[in-house]
C-alpha cells in the first residue's frame, strides 16, 4: 500500500470557481499512481471543494449568484462580523456544500463523469491563499 | 488488500429518491468484502448521492418539495438556461447536497443507522440514466 | 495495513455544535495510528457531522440561526410531521449538510486547517444520544 501527500496552493482573487482539475491529474501521473482513494480537503472554513460542472461556465456564474442570493452579505443579519461583511456567509456556503471529496482512481485514471471538473468554490471578496491538502492510499 | 469497482447504472423518471442500499449491498455479499471503505460518486451533476431516513416515505417527497422551493425553476432567475427549466436548479442542488459518500464497511455490513438508507436523488424532469461507482478499499 | 473501528456516543441537549475534535485525536493517539484515512459517519439523518471554524463560537450560533431561518419548523410547510415540528426540518438540514466526512491523518496529525474543529451539529429540540462511527484505514 501506498500513501503520499501533496498540498495545492491556490492563490484566489475574489468570488469564483478556480478548477483544480489538472493539477490533480497531474500529480496523479506524476507518482504514477494506480487505483486506490484520493481524498482531497481544503484547510478553510469560508471555501468549498466541490465537483461541478465544466462545461458552460455560466453555470459557475449562476452558482456564484445564487449563494449570493441564499446567503446575504449583510452584517444585520449575523453575530459574527468582525471579519467583514462576506466573511460569515462564507462560513455559511462552506456548511451547505462540503470542504472535503474523496475521488476513486482507477487505472491511473479519477473517476469523474464527462462533463464533471473539480474545483476549489471561493466564497471571500478578497484575494488570499487557500490549501487543499491531496492524499493518494492505494497502489 | 482487495480492491474493486462496480458501475450501478439507474434509469430514473423523474424527481425522486432511488433507494440503492439494496443494490450496494448485494455487490458486496457477492464479493465477500469484510472490512473497508466504499467509495460511492455519482457520475453526473444534476443528480446527488444522499444517505436519508428509510422509515417514513413522505420524508423523501418533503425533501424534493423543498428543494424545488430553495431553488426555483425558473429560467429568469439563471443564465445558463439552455438545457431546460430544471438544469441549472439542478446543478446548484447538487451543490447543496453531495455527489459522493465514503461508507464504512465492517464485517461485510455497510455502518448505516437502523433507519439510514443510501439513495439516488434525481434532479431532472425527464427520463434519464445515471451512473454511480462503486469502489471498495479494504480487505 | 490496519483498520479500526470505535463508535463515539455524545448525549446532545438541543441544537448546537457539539466540538469531537478532542475526542477523535485521542483515539488516534491511544491506537498510535501514523498514515491513513479517517471516515467518520453519523448514523442518523436528524443531526449532521461538519467541519467548521473553531475560533468565534459567534459562528456556531450565526449557523444554528441561519438554518433554523433556511428551514422553518413550521408543520404546514411539511407532509411528515409526526415526530415533531423540529423533524422533517432536521432531515433537511442533514441532507443540506454532510453525514460523512473521510479526514486524512499524517504523521498522527489530523491534517485539519488551524480554525477547523469537528462538530456533531444536532438539529433536534430535544435531549438524545447520536453515535459518530470512527473507522481508521491505514498504517
Amino acid at each position: 500500500m501506498k500513501q503520499e501527500f501533496f498540498n495545492l496552493e491556490i492563490k484566489t482573487n475574489g468570488q469564483k470557481l478556480y478548477e483544480i482539475t489538472d493539477q490533480t491529474i497531474k500529480w496523479i501521473e506524476k507518482h504514477n499512481f494506480k487505483t486506490g482513494i484520493l481524498n482531497l480537503s481544503i484547510q478553510h472554513t469560508s471555501a468549498s471543494l466541490i465537483v461541478q460542472e465544466n462545461a458552460d461556465p455560466n453555470v459557475q456564474q449562476d452558482l456564484i449568484n445564487y449563494f449570493n442570493k441564499l446567503v446575504p452579505m449583510d452584517n444585520k443579519l449575523y453575530i459574527h462580523t468582525s471579519e467583514g461583511k462576506d466573511d460569515m456567509p462564507a462560513h455559511i456556503k462552506s456548511a451547505l456544500t462540503n470542504n472535503q471529496i474523496s475521488l476513486s482512481v482507477k487505472d491511473s485514471r479519477i473517476l469523474l463523469g464527462i462533463w464533471q471538473g473539480i474545483y476549489l468554490f471561493e466564497h471571500r471578496l478578497h484575494s488570499t491563499k487557500r490549501t487543499i491538502v491531496h492524499h493518494f492510499i492505494g497502489e
